[in-house]
C-alpha cells in the first residue's frame, strides 16, 4: 500500500491531477462534501492523507507517507530530511519582502537595522536577513501577516506573494524576492531506497506528466 | 483609541458580545460578508483587530492591542508576557491526552517510554509529560492531529477536546485531562500601568458582564 500526503488548499486540485496521471486516482477528495482525511485510491493500490501544508513533510519524514506534494516554501521553512524528487511546476509564487507603499524603502537593505519584520516564515526570513547582514527582530505571526505594517507591529513582512492582490488591497508593495516557490514531489528517503520499482514508476509518471503539460503535443 | 485583538473562529461571537457589554460594539465583524481585518467600534472610541487565535497574545505583547480575548490553551502554549485579567467563562474545553479506543492505555502513565505523541501544543505536552516523568518524542502537527494514531505517526495525541465528537469519529478516547481551558481577557502590562481609567473601566464591565451571565437577575 502506497501512502501519499497531499495538502489541503491551493495545491490540492493540481496534486490530485498529477497523482491521477501516475495511476493513483484520489478525485474523491475534491468532492466538496468530503469529510474524510484518509482516502483510498480508486485502484486500491494507494491511499492519500489529506493534511495541512506544513504537515506534509512531517508525514513523509516519519515514513507514514512514502510520497507527498508540498510547496518549496514549506520545505525551506521546515528543513526536514525528505528527498526532493520533482518540481511539479504548479503553485508558483514568490517569497518576498514587502513594505507599505508610502514607506520609501526600495529594497530590503534600506530597512533600518533592528526594525521588526513579521512573518509566518521566520526561518526563511532569518536566513535572508542574515545573508544581507541586516539584523532584524522577527515577529512570528500565524496568519494575516499583511496586518503587520498597518498596525505598526512590524515595518516589513516576509510572505508568499502569488497575484499580489492581498498586498495591493492592504497598501503594501513587494520590494525584494527571496526565492520562487512551486509545488514539489517529495519522498521518504528510506522508502525510496527499499523501493522495488513501484514508487519509482509513480515518480517517473509524475515527472512525465509535467513534460506533457510543458510541451503539449 | 483603544485597540483590541479578537480571534477568528469559535471564540468570536462571545468575544464580540462581551466587548459590546463593555461599550465597544464590533458587531460588524460577525457579518458573513465582512472582509476587513481592522474594524472600528460603532462609538469610534476603539478598533478591533481580527486575527488568528495564536496571534492575539502577540499583538498584545507588542502593545499593538491593549486588550485581547484568547483561550488559556494559547496562553499556556505561547508563554508570552501578557497580563491575564478575567476568566470570561466561555469557550470551555479541555487539553487532553487521547489514544485509540482499542489501545488498552487507561492513563497517560501507561504509555510506553519514548513513544511518539502528536500535538499542535507541543509546549503544553512537553510540560505535562515532564511532570509525570515520562520521556516521549513529540511530533509537531499543525492540524488534524486526530490522524496521528490512525496513520501510526504517533501512539497518542495531546489536543483540545470540546464535545469529544472529533475523537469519537476517529476511534479515539481521552484518557487524561491536562488542564481546562476557557477564554481569557488579556492586557498589555505597560498600557495597563499607564492607563488613566479607560482600560480599567472596560475590564470592569467585562468582568461584570460575566457575573450577569452566571447569576441572571
Amino acid at each position: 500500500m502506497i501512502t501519499v500526503a497531499i495538502a489541503k488548499g491551493a495545491l490540492l486540485k493540481d496534486s490530485v491531477a498529477r497523482f491521477k496521471a501516475a495511476g493513483l486516482d484520489f478525485s474523491a477528495v475534491l468532492d466538496p462534501d468530503n469529510r474524510q482525511l484518509m482516502i483510498p485510491s480508486v485502484c486500491g493500490r494507494g491511499r492519500a492523507l489529506l493534511v495541512r501544508n506544513a504537515d506534509v513533510p512531517v508525514y513523509v519524514t516519519y515514513g507514514q507517507a512514502q510520497l507527498g506534494v508540498v510547496g518549496l516554501d514549506v520545505l525551506k521553512e521546515k528543513q526536514l530530511p525528505v528527498a526532493q524528487l520533482v518540481d511539479l511546476g504548479f503553485g508558483g509564487c514568490s517569497m518576498a519582502v514587502a513594505v507599505k507603499e508610502d514607506s520609501g524603502y526600495l529594497r530590503a537593505s534600506d530597512l533600518p537595522p533592528h526594525c521588526r519584520v513579521a512573518s509566518k516564515f521566520t526561518h526563511c526570513a532569518r536566513g535572508f536577513f542574515d545573508s544581507i547582514d541586516l539584523p532584524v527582530e522577527l515577529v512570528h505571526l500565524t496568519g494575516s501577516v499583511e496586518l503587520g505594517p498597518i498596525t505598526g507591529i512590524a515595518e516589513a513582512i516576509v510572505d508568499l506573494v502569488a497575484t499580489g492582490r492581498t498586498l495591493r488591497e492592504n497598501g503594501l508593495v513587494a520590494i525584494e524576492e527571496i526565492f520562487q516557490s512551486s509545488a514539489r514531489l517529495i519522498g521518504h528517503p528510506l522508502s525510496l531506497r527499499l523501493d522495488r520499482g513501484e514508487l519509482q514508476s509513480i515518480v517517473d509518471l509524475m515527472r512525465a506528466s509535467e513534460i506533457d503539460i510543458a510541451y503539449p503535443s
